[in-house]
């Protein structure tokens, strides 16, 4: 087994743990962030940037203030001062020791901003940073390709936005998602199967709206980043835009949809790609007819699923490699920490 | 001569004409927008999207305000309602009818903020929804890639910074733009021969950081849009924490620099594509060693040059467009207005 697959297993416990400390996290985020907030904002790069994309819009709907994504060179290279108070920062890396997000979350503190870091180490300069910090304890990540310490970023932002604002799901809905994680776990012949469509084509688009957008980006790095294969994710309305004359013969597409209101419009971008040509890989009941399909358990809210859809995202790249013959584990050209400044 | 082509020429008087405009539109938009503002909204699709990228950085660097990109499928499709008083929003689109750009303009006025409308239609629903509109007075664009469109929405981003805040550029530097903007029309052999290299790789990518990201960003959409090449822009930040995997043979690289303080940073990602065997298209004398280069004109600073540099990627994608032998005015697959709600 790969380190990738055996730390994609890791997933519905390392999760179920993380959510279970929910309560704790609140407590003291609530201590050191006092509402009404002036706006927020959000500090990533790489896969923890697509995690900060779930974060902006699960944070925006639960706090009801706009949340932007930072835009780090502003910070470390520009030497931008603003007056941040009253604004809640948020710095997200696996490692807590990425240099340009620790040196950003610093300088919007130093602004006035209340900084929290997301990270893998408590014990790292960005948590040190921090006025609080959700702590992945998500566990060494020996893989370059990062699964389970994305998922468990996006359920720190779920965290987050539960207990500084009004979640958009029950309360119940919590324990749902590492058994929804196990059951996609176990059952991945249809992902075997997609893994091999998306191998044998020579370019790939993933698709997604709101809150599942996060799931098309993420998933599209992964492909990119162990298949070495032209990848590339957007929100249906922006590919509809132009970028859907990549699709045609050639193309393999991954469309993720749950039952909600922005499933039609996935709907019919996939139904567009396909047009075009692409071969389609539906994620989902939802996403429309498809020359494939895998399926994905029900009862996740919409707002919540992101953290069991990007497991499927994993197996369709992590599939996609192995039908290539390469390791999923060390991807051609890349390294576990880019140390940008 | 293609339309694409015509357009593009017109670019000088369009956004001279426009510059030229700024006093008149700055006095408007001081009556509605009163500093000091508790943040900006941006609200684009496509084209759009990526001149808002640019005004998301000019902006913040002149206001010192954080600026979001809105998400507008939690406006129009999940019904969320904030307070947005003290915010201004910005919404932009050329025809001025896109449905979701005009519905969310409304919603986030009806919620508080003060409602600018960016568009080639001054009477148009976004600019009927607004308090203030910038009128691009672009004229009719015929062809399907938008061209000086978009270039007079990035004027528009900087008219709005310099109205609103600090512009980081001396008075003398707007009269430089249109003249700058001549010369690299006039000098298209280099574009030409960058465009034939674009032509025969296999994938593209474009990479540039701070005030140019956005290039990259519009001139691979320009790619994909009009040679359906899988094509793709990145901060280089982001590129290099997985995407440079996919920089290999067979895949052309452009990198847009300027003098400045992200030079270097952008010299280290083109290298790094280089290495992995990309072929290197160097836009500017700053982005280092390179299998092909084309030159900047000098004396436009570099929060501006964004809107000198856009004429030079609409010539590499033209130049790639006519060198596969497609028509560049009508790009498979696409129309003008794309009716997102």
């Amino acid at each position: 087994m790969t380190a990738m697959a055996r730390e994609m297993a890791e997933q519905p416990e390392v999760i179920g743990t993380l959510l279970g400390r929910r309560e704790e996290f609140a407590a003291r985020l609530r201590e050191v962030a006092r509402a009404p907030l002036a706006g927020v904002l959000l500090i990533a790069r790489g896969s923890s940037d697509n995690a900060a994309i779930y974060g902006r819009y699960v944070l925006e709907a639960a706090l009801r203030r706009p949340v932007a994504l930072a835009a780090p060179s502003l910070w470390t290279r520009y030497g931008l001062e603003e007056d941040l108070r009253g604004y809640l920062a948020v710095g997200v890396s696996q490692s807590g020791k990425t240099p340009e997000i620790t040196d950003t979350l610093e300088r919007v503190r130093a602004a006035g901003a209340t900084a929290v870091a997301v990270t893998n180490d408590a014990g790292s300069p960005l948590a040190a940073i921090a006025d609080a910090t959700i702590d992945l304890g998500a566990g060494p990540e020996e893989a370059v390709p990062a699964t389970k310490t994305v998922t468990a970023q996006l359920a720190a932002f779920a965290i987050l936005a539960d207990a500084l604002g009004e979640a958009p799901w029950p309360d119940a809905a919590w324990d749902a998602v590492p058994r929804a994680q196990a059951e996609v776990l176990a059952d991945d012949a249809a992902a075997e199967a997609a893994g091999a469509a998306i191998a044998r084509s020579s370019s790939h688009v993933q698709l997604g709206r709101g809150f599942l957008f996060a799931v098309a980006l993420e998933g599209a790095l992964k492909v990119a980043e162990t298949t070495g294969l032209a990848s590339q994710g957007f929100s249906v309305a922006d590919f509809l835009h132009g970028p859907v004359a990549i699709a045609r013969p050639g193309t393999s597409a991954v469309a993720y949809a749950e039952p909600g209101p922005v499933a039609q419009d996935v709907r019919e971008a996939a139904a567009r790609a396909r047009e075009g040509g692409a071969e389609l890989i539906a994620v989902g009941e939802e996403a429309g007819p498809a020359d494939l399909r895998v399926a994905m358990p029900a009862g996740v809210p919409e707002a919540l699923a992101p953290l069991v859809h990007v497991v499927r995202a994993q197996q369709l790249a992590l599939h996609a490699t192995l039908a290539l013959g390469r390791d999923p584990d060390r991807p051609q050209g890349l390294t576990k920490v880019t140390p940008t400044t």
